[in-house]
């Protein structure tokens, strides 16, 4: 039945040409797999791991692919933001909800807080404040002021996916919860920033907006939250109520004179129709299917879906993990957790891949120089952006902590500081979503704004990638 | 970082339009929640399993979105064989691969082949000239020679996704072997047929072409299965001289003095250099991309990349598997079943909800008993096309076997006779791709062959789940 396979690929839309695109997902699924390997292989050496490896090997293939197409494109698979947030962000931050250590999360849940909303407030005026009085000089002139404010959120965005894999909860808890839960309420914030950005008018702002967005802000996490905490709560019910793990080998009578009656049936027949109830199956299935839909309904009200979703991770950890079979329960933990982990790979592999993306960077080769002094630019920024929150932010949270174990120190705040430095594809996402039309541009300033972001992304996560192999499960 | 979703998706091409795209993805997965829930609470009843409920929700729905949209569209998603064949049915055939029992499997080796080799070959003639005896007499003009034979592949093929759902491969080892190692050789010929049918002369058919034929067949038979063993026993070779679960707790000394030299860690912090070397996700990870690229492999050489995948299956299960952790093996067992049991779930909520594809009931309309003759002539020919192969061949196979135990009594052949009856996605697959573009046609007998095709799905799809809820795996 497969002959047609090509053709029904090309019909339908979804992939460009016929058997293209089969050599191109071939070609993907199998660095993926090389990625783990050689990721587990250079897993001795300081420099590498698998978001590493996988960023070196998209690096390679795309330099090859752009040899052997002649200098015309360096990638199998477009940047699509659509690929990135409905089917690889849900896993990724589903499975750090799931695994989170709760009591660490919510002991510290004020100073997350305050790191993730106001923190990333300050941010992102220090960065889109100091691109526009750096750019302005350097004559980069056709960028608007909501260029520059998006520069300021695309900056400021922590990327949660990248940090997960620097920190380890289990040696550093206190560091872990920090700085990966100013990631997802940075998205909160984020979300509520590039509203403002588009729809308000920034021109006049006064106190009315400024309260409308603090509202916003309130209503988005909240509503958020509430979702994610439902959605896993009623996961809990359901598999608690049926007791699916429970309904083994039941024998219907009526069924098993059926089947007398109809194939005169003799006794090795007999358990045939006998009702395994395969419990497990049904129990990983509903918990996948209703964290999704927990997602989805998010995106479908126009919520923070990353904040639902790790919340129902939280939930679903707490609850509903604990009402199933020994074998969901093993299941669960090990299949998110390797959904997360692929998940991850291929977004560090499509990123090297679209690194080298030959259309922009043609656009801005006639001056290298300026590519690079904006990149230094932007992560000088980056840096102060950070510094200006992470060390007043966490003396005022001192303040409020009786026990020293809380106490954030100066070391600590140093680790904070810096493991939030990550860009990752969160940022990618967004400069495409900024500064193209459907991946595409010609103007120059825009392609530059694109080459520099994968500047700081490249930069800022080999730079933080100093040995940072961790594990999310231990076996 | 969410608000540009749904212009995201928009502009991505793969979803239609925006908020409408979400909101029918959200309906889609409660639904998928609602027929495990559902499928699981009406299991005591003897008519109905998941994949029934499946149908008969995915019916409903329909009705309500035929309502709503004022008679125009009964759909969240309109079928198509990209998803099917791409996402769906590749987990399906493995999971079938990786839990069937190997041992009766080979022991009937020959019997199977025998049964979708020459069985399907005869089913197939028996169908084409049926239906081409009664349509002409039908006054069905339109259709072409190349239709009817397209005709005879489709319902020639049985549906091994509704197949495993009926019989217990515990219970029943022999008849499940049958049944199902039929279904997957069977997938084989209809290439083979499919193919011929496209590019040979079939009016001047003699014996150089049947030798070609024959020929065509004997190589995707067994390069399909060469490539699926090969990929099978890599990723056990891989995985055995990776030693990814030995590999814990492994302190590197130069990066632990690097940690000091770097950030002046206290005792502390050592751990969190610590190597975890989280190796279930990576075997689960690896396992499920190697039998993912062996399926797209097959599609890359125009393969059977069903009888590819479903050798992976059989060699993973048999040395990739025992080669992992103990956590791993729970983790492979019950995720590779659970995504086959939310493949099949929804394939058959999509073709239930497809059932009702307006267009088409609408094209037909003007002559119902029409509709009714063809699909009862259809069914009449699918009995009698099996029952063609099955009793001769059981024959032909019993005089081959010494022990009574391998014979295939009366009883075993009507059984398998009526297990294959069942026709599902895969031909609705096969019925849209011949006669319809892009899912649309206009053509009356076109439109006439696809609600056939569709009244043929459902009743053979209910009158076989008489209670046949079985597991494939048990708790």
């Amino acid at each position: 039945m497969m002959i047609e396979i090509s053709s029904l690929l090309a019909k339908s839309g979804i992939l460009a040409s016929d058997h293209t695109s089969v050599v191109s997902m071939n070609l993907f699924v199998a660095l993926l797999c090389a990625c783990i390997v050689i990721g587990h292989l250079l897993e001795e050496s300081r420099w590498m791991n698998e978001s590493i490896t996988a960023l070196a090997i998209g690096l390679c293939t795309g330099v090859v692919i752009l040899l052997t197409s002649g200098w015309k494109s360096s990638h199998l698979l477009v940047f699509s933001e659509d690929l990135f947030f409905i089917y690889l962000l849900p896993p990724i931050i589903f499975n750090a909800g799931f695994q989170v250590k709760k009591k660490q999360f919510f002991r510290n849940f004020m100073t997350i807080m305050m790191f993730g909303a106001v923190g990333t407030l300050i941010s992102f005026i220090i960065v889109s404040l100091g691109a526009m009085h750096f750019f302005k000089k350097m004559n980069i002139g056709t960028l608007t002021i909501g260029d520059y404010l998006a520069i300021g959120a695309i900056f400021s965005a922590t990327d949660s996916v990248c940090t997960l894999q620097v920190l380890n909860q289990d040696e550093t808890p206190l560091l872990y919860s920090l700085v990966f839960g100013e990631g997802v309420v940075n998205d909160a914030t984020s979300v509520v920033l590039f509203n403002a950005i588009q729809s308000f008018d920034l021109s006049h702002l006064n106190s009315g907006v400024a309260l409308q967005l603090v509202g916003n802000f309130m209503y988005l996490f909240i509503s958020s939250t509430v979702l994610g905490v439902l959605a896993g709560l009623l996961s809990a019910y359901i598999i608690k109520k049926l007791y699916f793990g429970r309904l083994v080998y039941k024998l219907n009578a009526d069924e098993l004179s059926l089947c007398f009656l109809f194939m005169k049936l003799d006794g090795d027949y007999i358990n045939f129709y006998l009702n395994y109830g395969h419990s497990t199956d049904r129990e990983v299935a509903l918990m996948m299917l209703m964290a999704y839909l927990s997602y989805m309904l998010a995106e479908l009200f126009y919520l923070s879906a990353i904040l639902t979703v790790f919340f129902c991770g939280i939930v679903m950890s707490h609850y509903t993990w604990h009402n199933v079979t020994e074998s969901s329960r093993v299941t669960t933990k090990h299949a998110f957790a390797t959904l997360s982990f692929v998940a991850e790979i291929f977004i560090f592999l499509y990123v090297g891949m679209d690194a080298l993306d030959i259309e922009k960077w043609r656009v801005v080769s006639d001056s290298p120089g300026k590519s690079a002094v904006v990149s230094s630019i932007l992560l000088g920024l980056i840096l102060l952006g950070r510094a200006a929150f992470v060390f007043p932010l966490s003396f005022l949270s001192n303040l409020t902590k009786k026990s020293p174990y809380d106490k954030v120190d100066l070391k600590q705040q140093v680790t904070v500081w810096w493991a939030g430095l990550m860009r990752g594809a969160v940022s990618m996402a967004l400069a495409y979503n900024q500064f193209t039309s459907k991946g595409h541009t010609q103007l120059r300033d825009n392609a530059l704004m694109i080459t520099s972001t994968i500047t700081v992304v490249l930069f800022s996560t080999v730079v933080r990638h100093h040995k940072p192999l961790q594990s999310r499960t231990q076996d």
